[in-house]
């Protein structure tokens, strides 16, 4: 399934990140991880405590990539609006979903603190980086005075979300599209 | 598990939802829902052609019930933007989710056109009435004159929807409450 280069212990990480993503924390079994990493039950017990510790491998290089995206984006060129706007606007599987707001709907990873935990400090990390935009802009003038950064930073995640719930409803993208415009609309500067 | 009072289709419906809800469409069997319901096989047969039957009598009956609580509260008293406040800031079981929206993280439910059509209708729905107390605000001249009403109606509902992804990843509700926060200061009549 990967690339021969690959070491085990990177192909360990990416059939658990598939499979996570495929099946669930649920069903997503150490044989299972095994045979598509094409990897030997020692070898797996000779990097990884076993499935959890594995997860949390998997979970936390899900969360990297996503935090090197949003941060070229938000840290990158142009106004706070046009850096909001270019991270609402990159492009994206809508109908995949977040990589890491979809594991808050797998009810074995919320009930389980050590897999919560590199979650929600992901989302928290686009959240503050969302808010540090935002509040430039509030103090460059950019948006309105009173705007509280880390509640714009909320609703911003929230709406891309959330996006991602209407566009997987209706089996389009075009709901996802039409929430962010909504958003970008609000957030423009007057 | 339920009233005595209720005959057995009522019944059956019943602990379908709470099948739904607690252990997905896959994990939740005809067996399950009989034990639960307390009824004997030949009667699901009787009222419900079978399990995916059953799931859209449940999606249909848990979709009227939010249908109804949007529609008393976005068609209720107060201006447009008082009442989209009333609608944001409604009693939630945050952690919970909506019990529509959550469906689309069920794969069977999104895969399945005939359970998944419920869904979209309903939010679709939802989304209508939002847009229409939006379009009224911006006629009234309480919200800013180039706002369109189906953007903002899908922001709203993202905001929604994204803000229980938010809460279940930190386990509290005040992630929804922030990002709810934020839309209504981006809303507020200036």
């Amino acid at each position: 399934m990967y690339s021969v280069g690959m070491s085990t212990s990177e192909r360990l990480i990416e059939s658990t990140r598939d499979l996570l993503w495929e099946r669930g924390y649920v069903g997503t079994s150490p044989k299972a991880i095994l045979e598509r990493a094409g990897a030997g039950q020692g070898s797996m017990y000779h990097h990884f405590k076993g499935k959890q510790d594995l997860a949390l491998a998997a979970i936390r290089r899900t969360a990297e990539e996503l935090l090197a995206t949003t941060g070229a984006l938000l840290d990158g060129p142009g106004t706070p609006y046009e850096r909001i706007r270019a991270y609402l606007l990159r492009e994206r599987d809508v109908l995949r979903g977040c990589p890491i707001g979809r594991l808050t709907m797998d009810p074995d990873i919320v009930a389980d603190e050590a897999l919560r935990a590199p979650v929600d400090e992901t989302l928290g990390r686009v959240r503050a980086q969302l808010a540090r935009v935002v509040e430039e802009g509030v103090e460059q003038g950019q948006f309105p005075p009173g705007l509280d950064g880390e509640e714009i930073a909320a609703t911003i995640l929230a709406t891309v979300q959330g996006g991602y719930v209407l566009a997987r409803a209706s089996g389009s993208p075009a709901a996802f599209d039409t929430g962010v415009r909504g958003l970008l609309s609000l957030l423009s500067p007057r």
